[in-house]
């Protein structure tokens, strides 16, 4: 933390600041500059609020330098974190490509789109069984038999699959059915549901909040981390902002940004982000081409017809289109696309 | 929901929209315009996604008309909804101050502060005993303690209490020893936690989400209501934008805009808003004068030991300037700073 | 300028930056953590950039501290900056009201409204001649013909005015024919115009940009009173965000975040900020209340048929309303609105 | 535009809607649903304001529809627009590089650099002799001086240029000296200076304001096309928003937006919007692959000596890095970067 003091500020005020500071049991160190005074603190500085010397006599600002987050960063981690879910690797130089339509809404619509996905190369699929909707009279998802498709056709086509658990009610029973528990861009700062899923046992997806920085989405994995789960991957789904051509606005350079800081793999979303099936292929290969590890991707056979989001949903021959341009993409970005053997 | 085609849509594009339209069960409306044709879309619209449209032959553009939330709405419930918790009026002319620390750190400390509020004139006793922190390393509340502690000031004091409810976890226990529950601006789309909230008995307040609009706002209330709860108070505690002079912007437009939309009273939470102990007084102000039916403020008697968030608490004598304002600013905005009798 | 240094940064590291700190002839305080290392910067810091660090071998981030301004700065002129303009003082305790139409659309127009708002309490005529449109087929205003207008019912009526300087073909003009320059928005960049607004002989009301901080807002002040022009009014117009329900997002805290940082006034445009007449009270109320030093309101006696905005225009009864309230709220907010004797 | 009447608004509300209409000699199109009435309005929609209905009885909601573009629609012109500077092609399938430094410092350092980029297959030469400073302290460029200079590397190492006209008052110097007239994102809605520059006789470089919309920056285009000048390239440079870890956040959508509604090409500016150098290799490629027609970049060989912008400035070897990349990049993308012979 630095406390900048006005230039009139006089020495007893920047006494005044060094004695609150080692009250605290911290360190003050008081830098004398041309025009003023600032005074740089050491120390455990979690416990101390910078808005706590904002209003003492001579204090101009008060900057925070702290660097919260532990675990998730690279300083105490220094590789990428590469891991294996159901033998697909995620992290590290391959892509992992995660497909499926937003919500799970019969055995024979997951099987069928299922089938197309991985008929295209895509690792893992994507289907929510409990859908987070802003209005409560909008389909809520299948829940438990959404589940247990999902579970069928995993065993069935042989992917690995990823749904999201809404909250700690149902986060056992999604753990118990899929390979990967994902936590949505509204839960991001679900704290308890972070905790929790830090005891699942399965990796966890994690996407980052319509309006959340980086620093709070890696302390977000912090939370997960802390409880001893060590494989998360992140994921960049678009931020709000004044832009409307899009539903979101991909914050493109939130995957470089993640990748200097954090060991942590990180994915993009473009079909949330785009919110309109034509710009997913472009904002997916735009991800890619920043540095992003893999795409999590809407795809349905019969958007016209899904009960969630089918505007935003690429169609079969859409993500065949996609996927072909990212197996020419991959080489040049010094990526592997993997084909991984049937299972 | 609207369609406007392209200049140079012809009649069967035209027709081809019509078609899918129709095939749900909804009817269409096409008008001519001098340039270009729209369809209008009636019936029960909540079932079509816009961007369904969006990718067929001769679309333009598609855009949304439909107003989704019913019982929050003024369309359904003209008057102001009023209503009683444990004797303090909210909604309607009478104007609701609820203060206290952002945390309840002891015994001592909780009540001391509650009698400060109290003798100042403020009605209810906020202070959380579950907190969201950003980071997992931060002071995350005493818990259940913590919600013992409020249940015994409130005892003593006389004033009712308001604490968080973080998730479904506790969400039983807060209900038992608050009279109202607040969901938290990070919680305001975990709909399971509205949903349960909703069968909770106890009275919600229910704050704006970080990036959520006033549309998202209402329809987060519409899930508590949709469960039988009309007592819902929402709060405007401001929007994450690119300003950095707050820690947030308070969105006073938000304020008329729900009483415009709704009957549901709204309050305004400037502590959150502002960041800063030196802005609150000024937003408070402003948030009134702005419509609001209230604020919940922070304050705090030793807010440099406080536990979080302490920089943005009033302190006792800035609480009491607060009040004395507006004791003053009441009756020129037509509204009345009621003062109960003690219980 | 802080630059913080990895936890691995080994002295050699440290030193490289003191080095490159050096040889521009600033000053380098190494701060030693008990994590890692700080380094402050001082002396005339305006020539680096911050990211000339960021590079190096062991940083971390860099972090500004500067303080760019000084002659808006309350560190160099701590009173608060009040003057007169025709008789009229703009800051201090005294409120000042702006009024008028959006656009000058005629003598007769501009006559009517002027004797309407003059006979209300405001104290100066606003109106466009020459307008600012996102579309080159809107109304671009009279211009010149428009400012013959505003002087003439200047003379008439007896009010000051204000009226709109797009660029500097216009400038000269503007400053001839009326008491105040406004830049606009759009044009708090400009900073060509900037310049010479320092330079016209005329006082200038700045307003904030849609997407500038306060800093910017401040350091675009600067740059007027650099050419030796003290009399700067700022306005706070709402800035764009996310939220809908309004054109533009009131940020009531600029208000106390300028009188905080400057001296200089500062007043709040609640037209353009709201876009829609019914939440135009409320703004003006939320703002004086949170220490606006007057108010830029858009009045109009026919707005339907108003060539630009009428939709945000109060009607003259909307504006007695108005005044009647600022009436009661002044000296609630130990403000005054003052009243002139007739010129 | 479509007027949405509320639930209970009757038969004669809606009849004074189409009155108001009518009189302005637009058309009425009341389409009656299930619960509500909605009012279509066809006609010259420019001249009436949404809000002029808002405040009618019955009225809950107005919704612009219009598209105010005309000469940059693909409705008005299908193809891609193309067009070439001194030899160089803008749009269509070929990829533009304009690189170079921040600002025009010395002839020295902008032939060092013209040379450097020219040898990486850069087709134009990027340099600021007018430079645009948030602080009046800041360096404000060289000037006529600065075209000068830019004018004698033209001829020397045989690159078009491109520089930035500040405001109408250099518009003429800087198309006299350069081939390609840049206006920066502060002046995106400096309508003075846009039509101005719609007459200069030379291409022009739009950049996208910090908080404009697309469908501003189309309407900005507009402008300058409305004046007579067809040669228009707009350039993403990255939008303001609550995220801190680039300067700007890079909104990658709005170029396939762009590309839907508009044929005129669009190239991204990665430096501005990085903010930091480690960020612009990874935005420049992601840029590329969501299909922007070519990079604006910044390149200097002393980046710690620079007078401006220095940390974002990619260095030579960064810059090496890059074009290989693109090299690698362009024909995956079936794009293609051009080799001109040496002029």
């Amino acid at each position: 933390m630095l406390i900048v003091m006005k230039m009139d500020a006089d020495a007893k005020q920047v006494e005044a600041v060094v004695e609150v500071v080692e009250e605290r049991g911290l360190k003050a160190h008081p830098i004398a500059g041309a025009q003023r005074t600032a005074i740089g603190i050491t120390g455990n500085i979690g416990i101390v609020e910078p808005a706590l010397f904002q209003d003492m006599p001579g204090v101009l600002e008060v900057i925070q330098v702290s660097h919260p987050y532990k675990l998730v960063s690279r300083e105490f981690h220094q590789e990428d974190s590469v891991f294996e879910v159901a033998g697909v690797k995620i992290g590290g130089t391959d892509l992992v490509i995660m497909a499926g339509p937003c919500s799970v809404e019969s055995y024979e619509q997951t099987l069928e789109i299922a089938k197309i996905i991985k008929a295209n190369g895509a690792h893992i699929l994507r289907g929510g069984a409990f859908k987070p909707r802003t209005s409560p009279y909008s389909f809520q998802g299948l829940g438990r038999e959404g589940l247990e498709i999902l579970a069928r056709v995993r065993q069935e086509v042989g992917l690995p699959v990823i749904t999201e658990a809404l909250d700690i009610d149902v986060l056992d029973e999604v753990a118990e059915f899929t390979d990967i528990v994902q936590i949505g861009a509204r839960n991001m700062q679900n704290f308890t549901l972070l905790k929790r899923a830090g005891r699942c046992g399965r990796p966890v997806l994690l996407k980052r909040g319509m309006s959340a920085t980086v620093t709070e989405l890696l302390l977000a994995a912090e939370y997960v981390m802390d409880q001893g789960n060590e494989q998360v991957v992140l994921c960049e789904r678009g931020i709000r902002t004044f832009a409307d051509h899009t539903r979101n606005t991909l914050d493109v350079a939130a995957i470089p940004a993640v990748h200097r800081i954090s060991h942590l793999p990180i994915i993009a979303d473009p079909s949330h982000a785009a919110g309109y099936r034509d710009k997913v292929v472009p904002l997916s290969l735009a991800a890619l081409a920043g540095g992003s590890d893999g795409l999590l991707v809407e795809v349905h056979d019969h958007p016209d017809r899904a009960l969630s989001d089918g505007g935003q949903a690429l169609l079969p021959a859409g993500f065949k289109e996609l996927m072909d341009e990212i197996r020419g993409l991959a080489p040049v970005l010094n990526r592997r696309l993997p084909e991984y053997a049937t299972s």
